[in-house]
């Protein structure tokens, strides 16, 4: 492992660093924003680099493709180069850079694959700016519409077609792919947990992705002057959330490994130091690795909150998102596993409690992903950090492994 | 009971609730702000109307005053004319047109009091502006110095007298009242909670006022991804917090009666759907009717949360309001009665949950308070709401007060 390959990953990395509206407080770069637009052309620049023919969809995800030999369906390898607000530098460019370093190492090695291999580099994974998540790889699979696509808008009102053309991207390009151009989608991305750094293992090969349902609770109770009501005829929105947000935790626990629930947001009205609650909302994130704990957790959860409702509080549940755990590739798992035994490096299996790409084009193709450390299992925030060094040995596991699935019929 | 003071009082009411910068959503007049302006323009013409002289001090209260034979100390009478964001009709204003159509019936009945009469209308008790709250009567009676007034600014760095300007008033009058200028402080306020309106009674005579500290809980915790960390790898802020909200109201019912507890504003960081709360921040409010309670209540409050402090998360205290319970004066609560008795009101002892301007004034001189009942209890929202026949029926008992004060020595 000698080779220009950890050089290039910094240069990569810090660049699309500096692509941020916040500097200096973490990378926040919005889909279609002046930043996306500068990441983006910097993308495309390495691709043009690489020997990789450039396109953009209608919806301005990027694929950069090196033609095999055959006209047949590509191996997509990439990840997401959106961020949260003030995130880090890896969530999605970590795994975009590794799968531009793959088909440098194509064209370094002069391998002309069978299949084509295409590096993509995806919009809007973390819905920080249009909500929801994975747009560019739900719309790549046909799972949100062009019609629904359009009709989707930032907290600002700007719509999806109105943003993405203040970019120069044309959004009535095609959007959906054909399943069968696709042979294989790899991804890697960084963990975003302390498992791989605590274990000392430098590649996860991903078992599956988390199962995971979001609700969201809106408590209603009084508001009251917090000075003239009796504690005795209170309707306390606040109160009520907090016995439900103590009692989670202890319901998740029952689970076992593999299962967590997360309150993450609240908002309280009016939110006066002096006015009793009126109401709350907060929303629950609810994941595990087996869909029958999922289920129940999902319902114990329900059934929980619904009893807390009486006479002077009133409680609504809505169930916002719903999605199965996904089961990765058996055959890619043990490609990716070859790998790390080729270059001797350290490796494990690992659940992925985050949602990813790879996730959704599991539905259409065979995937599989690799995770490498996190420092201190931080992500989405300005302290994410993974260690060079770990991006370039995945890139070795990945290139393995798109050598191979570019050749296999 | 005939008179036109009923007529007066609609008129009164009706025009003030005009003032709000937000129209059909609740009455928001924050003070030196255009509809202060109005509201001032329009209490003024009313005062001089009614034969009152009338002038501003240096932080804008407005005083109309009806000369005595002597030239003695004022009986003042009134309250303050600012608002909460969305509020009602009535929190300050009811009390304000209550001083005014008391200086009308001197007027009416051709009363040339021995000691002069001064209706009061007293700027930002809400602190909705400017923070803190009692403003003008902290002014008027120096606990409010010149020099924090004029350090004093809005959320926008507006400073006060800036503000001040924008709207005409001269900072640099006089803001202290020498105490031998006050020769008692008389006062109307909605109840604000539920006390009167269940026990049918037309007034309150006001015992006291609570007692009351306000407390800011700051826990920090551990951001991470709501997917990725463990439940037993967690340091989560908010789940804190949450043990301490749902701990707190069977804290405060063990003290009975007369004391309650309360967290109306509370906010989570970084406030993601996904993401465990690295920090949260709220307020606790305390309120007693006795001294020692109160500081009882406190002290276990802020040991109860010490407590739960450990390696993963930390918690701080900041004691940000302490005032002590207010008794009020005794000789004018029998005058209250005895103008309920003479009119054959219904009245009640009770006692202010809420702080009061009154409150404010009582260090410095003899002070009482009447209560109306509030529809439903309810106040500081749109809804609010007073029958202008108790703020009629309150209106003769301030008289029958006023009148007694401004002749006796």
């Amino acid at each position: 492992m000698l080779s220009n390959v950890l050089t290039r990953i910094d240069q990569h990395i810090k660049t699309l660093g500096k692509y941020t509206s916040t500097p200096g407080k973490g990378t926040t770069r919005l889909t279609y924003s002046n930043e996306d637009l500068q990441a983006r052309n910097y993308l495309k620049d390495v691709m043009r680099d690489y020997g990789l023919t450039v396109s953009e969809d209608g919806v301005g995800n990027i694929f950069g493709k090196l033609a095999g030999e055959v006209n047949g369906p590509s191996v997509l390898i990439g990840s997401h180069f959106d961020s949260v607000p003030h995130g880090g530098d890896y969530d999605g460019p970590a795994g975009v850079v590794a799968g531009l370093e793959v088909a440098k190492l194509f064209q370094e090695n002069g391998i002309k694959p069978k299949y084509p291999l295409e590096v993509v580099a995806l919009v809007e994974e973390e819905g920080s700016r249009f909500g929801g998540g994975l747009m560019g790889s739900r719309s790549i699979t046909g799972k949100l519409t062009d019609q629904t696509f359009r009709e989707l808008a930032d907290s600002q009102g700007v719509s999806t077609v109105e943003a993405m053309k203040s970019i120069g991207l044309n959004p009535d390009l095609v959007k959906k792919r054909d399943r069968d151009t696709m042979k294989a989608y790899l991804e890697l991305h960084i963990e975003q947990g302390p498992i791989l750094e605590n274990e000392k293992t430098s590649i996860g090969i991903v078992e599956g992705i988390v199962g995971l349902s979001q609700l969201e609770i809106t408590i209603k109770g009084k508001a009251g002057h917090a000075g003239t009501t009796p504690m005795d005829g209170r309707a306390d929105a606040l109160v009520m959330a907090a016995h439900m947000i103590a009692k989670l935790p202890k319901i998740a626990e029952t689970y076992g490994e593999g299962t967590v629930v997360t309150v993450g947001k609240l908002s309280v009205y009016p939110n006066g130091a002096n006015v009793i609650p009126g109401s709350v909302t907060f929303t629950i994130d609810l994941r595990s690795t087996e869909e029958a704990k999922l289920k129940t957790l999902l319902e114990e959860t329900q059934t929980f909150i619904r009893q807390l409702q009486s006479e002077k509080i009133s409680i609504s549940i809505a169930e916002q998102l719903y999605m199965s755990p996904t089961i990765l590739d058996d055959e890619m798992k043990k490609q990716l596993e070859k790998g790390c035994e080729k270059y001797k490096i350290s490796y494990q299996s690992i659940f992925s409690g985050a949602g990813h790409d790879a996730m959704v084009f599991a539905e259409q193709t065979k995937a599989a992903m690799i995770f490498i450390p996190s420092k201190d299992g931080l992500s989405h925030c300005p302290e994410e950090w993974s260690d060079h060094q770990d991006i370039e040995k995945a890139v070795y596991v990945l290139f393995e492994a798109a050598k191979h699935l570019t050749e296999v019929n």
